[in-house]
């Protein structure tokens, strides 16, 4: 099958797993309505989509990851809808649409993702599989969101913000930023799938260059990339005052360290047989537009 | 045993617990001092101290609970920190200290709550306890603080501001803002304890009484309190033009009202020998000044 009509049918999984979780969210105000209008408005899905493949590569199905594909997403969008806030980078579009707040107002907008990031451990509690894994589950999603993850790194950004920072310094916040949520993603699949120890850090470690390379490729299509396509104004990072790789290294040099961290990512499954979309994925990652 | 004193011994467990979980926290900008400083500042503890002594009840230890009991903290603390952000409540103060982000400012104060609410949820998964129970606590924290719970409960309480709310409408905002998470800590002492499906219905049907005899008298409070020993403004909901049950009844009839809840609270634990301690809390919460 090729690997963008793969992506496709574990989008749609996807896609009709969260809408029907929303259609179950209890109408008080605008609360469904603002957790549903930044979860089911589309995006690439990649860490749902890793949940899933990561999950069949080891031996699971991909009804046994959706639950915990569906709550990392929600984790997910949680974080930009915060991350939009005035108070924070004080977005107005997100993928080609007004942002959260925008649309529904700061107080919602910061309720609905509280709202988002509860249910999503709610979803990962309630999956039908054996608890110690929803408990490993829940533990692996948890750390990665948290202060010594995804929350942690945001802090950081905001805190970098207008200065020049080091390539150690744009690492450790990637890292945590947006990073971590990366591996987690795997290790979730890995924990669905009932996985070695093994089994799950290289799934890990795959992960790990995987998110790397995508966010060296997202800082060079903020430079290059096509506004209409990517969803989110050219250049919004220099206007913005954050530090970027491509600002610190270049155009050619990210492209090749791109290329590198892909060649790194799938050396991680060699010794799994299945692995080929999970190769092919990193691929297209790595030449996206989008 | 005073019911002061076996209060004071929770009370003391719970500190050192939270400052255990508090000290391993990574130091990223002000993240930690911000999570820290609302998180170790004081405040009742009715919550965990519920679900220490319901497990006591059902045969657990404090022990048993503790990772429960700090997690529910955890969330309720978030939930105290966003709704004082100027675009929620906009409070200045919160137990006679200025609120979060008056000291840490909007951004560090959001994502504040944010870890502390992601936090809570890997100290449910690390707890010790068979991973069955683990499961049950997550599923039982994340429904009451969600959408359907504490979240749905502000997004009501925002909307039903400087509207004249009928009983029934305050009732359904109180439920779900603060006596879900009441009837939560019950749960989670009965689920750490391992208790049969009767013992947990029975210790959440207490704390549901309880619970609104609690916000029934914090009503009464925000009339007739004095305001150094309340630690927030006299008056405060009138000012915030938010519905009471006190504006609709009068304080005779809620504090008969009060009386009237302690009593069926305590009831529902007829058939427990060990209860003297969880009757006597549903009295002194009843008569509190604080």
């Amino acid at each position: 099958m090729e690997i963008t009509t793969q992506l496709q049918v574990d989008q749609v999984q996807i896609e009709d797993a969260l809408r029907t979780y929303a259609a179950k969210w209890p109408a008080y105000g605008v609360l469904k309505d603002a957790m549903s209008y930044s979860l089911l408005s589309g995006g690439k899905r990649i860490r749902p989509v890793l949940v899933l493949e990561i999950c069949k590569l080891f031996g699971g199905t991909a009804e046994d990851a959706l639950p915990f594909a569906c709550g990392l997403e929600m984790v997910h969008t949680y974080s930009l809808i915060h991350d939009d806030l005035p108070c924070m980078d004080d977005d107005d579009f997100r993928r080609g649409k007004p942002t959260n707040h925008k649309v529904f107002g700061q107080a919602n907008a910061v309720l609905a993702g509280d709202a988002l990031l509860t249910t999503a451990f709610a979803v990962l509690a309630e999956a039908s599989l054996p608890a110690e894994r929803v408990q490993r589950g829940i533990a692996a999603l948890a750390n990665a969101a948290g202060p010594n993850g995804m929350v942690g790194g945001q802090v950081l950004d905001l805190l970098g913000e207008g200065n020049s920072l080091q390539e150690e310094e744009i690492l450790a916040i990637e890292s945590l930023k947006t990073g971590c949520m990366i591996e987690a993603a795997a290790r979730l699949g890995a924990i669905a799938a009932g996985s070695t120890p093994e089994e799950e850090a290289a799934a890990a470690a795959y992960a790990r260059k995987l998110g790397l390379a995508f966010q060296v490729r997202d800082d060079i299509l903020d430079v290059m990339g096509d506004e209409g396509e990517f969803g989110k104004p050219i250049g919004s990072d220099q206007a913005n005052q954050k530090s970027t790789f491509v600002a610190l290294k270049g155009i050619a040099a990210c492209e090749a360290w791109v290329q590198e961290l892909t060649q790194e990512a799938v050396a991680f499954l060699a010794p799994f047989s299945g692995r080929e979309f999970l190769c092919e994925l990193a691929h297209f990652l790595a030449r996206r537009t989008k």
